[in-house]
């Protein structure tokens, strides 16, 4: 098996680093496709979302005619539906991992989510093989169900990163440090390992702690675009609870 | 040392769990003030940030004319100021844990980050003694910093705590499993271990995705609260990026 990556970003870095010494893997510059290898059994195009498509047609186009195997052509994407094959030349497939992956940062990759998808049976089944090369965490999902998955997980990790941005950035104005909050976050985490976070919300806005929300409030009025969030949140967190 | 927690709340109960064996507690009805005695040295007033001012009214009223000792009245609150003393038979003071605390859940108290303010340098001392008792992480902050930290506490606690639950929310649509967040959401919190969450950013909002995020507003369009906050947490994500 010969492993073809495409892309420069963290996912390419990480697919190739997580596969480079269980199967044969070559790594190639998305824009220009120098190392562009014939002979790929799977070509996985980990660029961003806004460029599968050039980027498959290109890897499509330089495709030798003359190979023998029908290779799959595959993205890393958990927005994006699977490419349709338009001539029996290849095959198609997606492995989404949900975990986000920084080039600085070392994960344990045995531990990542994988979501497989392939256009027939047996690129599936490959591409299953492959994510089990690097994870022990590997199911199907058609495109509308990591779709969703994408979604959950960019409130879940994206949004829940940047909502420790704002933290720190209120408690640098009084000179804090955000490792201060570090104690609590690991609660919080804690707090939803056996049950649902819905039971577990705590907090002025569940309270309907009016003074406290006002008092936020007030003090974020330099900063409208957080309060605008915390307002937002409060409310949402208050409807979840209303009729409970 | 005699210490009367007063409340029902989450807090009232983990202040006495944590302390009862280390010291002289007892624990007492906000509402009823049953089981109140007079000879305590600390009064810790753990009920809501809307109770606070009318409990220590009702404490203050019941503690008799004739005690020698001036006893400190403490609430547990990060946004409200620390009570006024009125005349000079009591002192006042604050001990708030920056933490999540919910009754069902076991709390390792040695981490609590736990925040001290006094009002005199005696005051002071004793509370940060008892905070002490609890865990090992005690820091003076006067009323205006620990309102900061509350502040930042409820972005790195309770919101991202709701975050989850709107992500669970959209996982159950498609009847999966908040579980398959959890690696995901370990690796987000992994990944500010040594660094700022600002550095650490990831997802389409930070990348300019724009396929992907169109697509997530309309997946989210029958739920226009929690596309709204999709919407502005990206907006604020891109805007704290932009110069960068």
């Amino acid at each position: 098996m010969k492993i073809c990556i495409i892309g420069q970003g963290n996912v390419a870095y990480h697919f190739y680093t997580a596969l480079k010494d269980k199967v044969e893997t070559v790594k190639v510059n998305s824009r220009t496709l120098t190392g562009f290898v014939q002979d790929a059994d799977v070509y996985v195009i980990a660029v961003s979302d806004d460029a599968i498509e050039a980027t498959s047609r290109n890897v499509i186009n330089n495709l030798n005619d003359k190979i023998t195997v029908r290779p799959i052509i595959v993205h890393t994407s958990g927005s994006s539906p699977i490419l349709k094959p338009d001539n029996d030349r290849y095959k198609t497939g997606v492995i989404y991992p949900a975990q986000t992956l920084s080039k600085h940062i070392k994960t344990n990759y045995s531990a990542i989510p994988f979501f497989i998808e392939g256009s027939d049976k047996s690129s599936e089944e490959i591409l299953a093989h492959i994510a089990g090369l690097i994870s022990d965490n590997v199911r199907n999902a058609k495109s509308e169900c990591r779709q969703k998955i994408h979604l959950a997980a960019v409130f879940a990790c994206n949004f829940t990163n940047h909502l420790w941005v704002l933290a720190e950035e209120i408690l640098k104005e009084k000179g804090l440090d955000f490792e201060i909050l570090k104690p609590l976050i690991k609660e919080t985490l804690n707090k939803v390992e056996n049950t649902s976070p819905f039971y577990v919300q705590t907090g002025p806005a569940v309270r309907y702690d009016k003074t406290t929300i006002n008092s936020h409030l007030n003090s974020l009025k330099y900063n409208p675009d957080t309060l605008d969030i915390y307002a937002l949140i409060t409310k949402s967190i208050q409807k979840h609870h209303e009729c409970h």
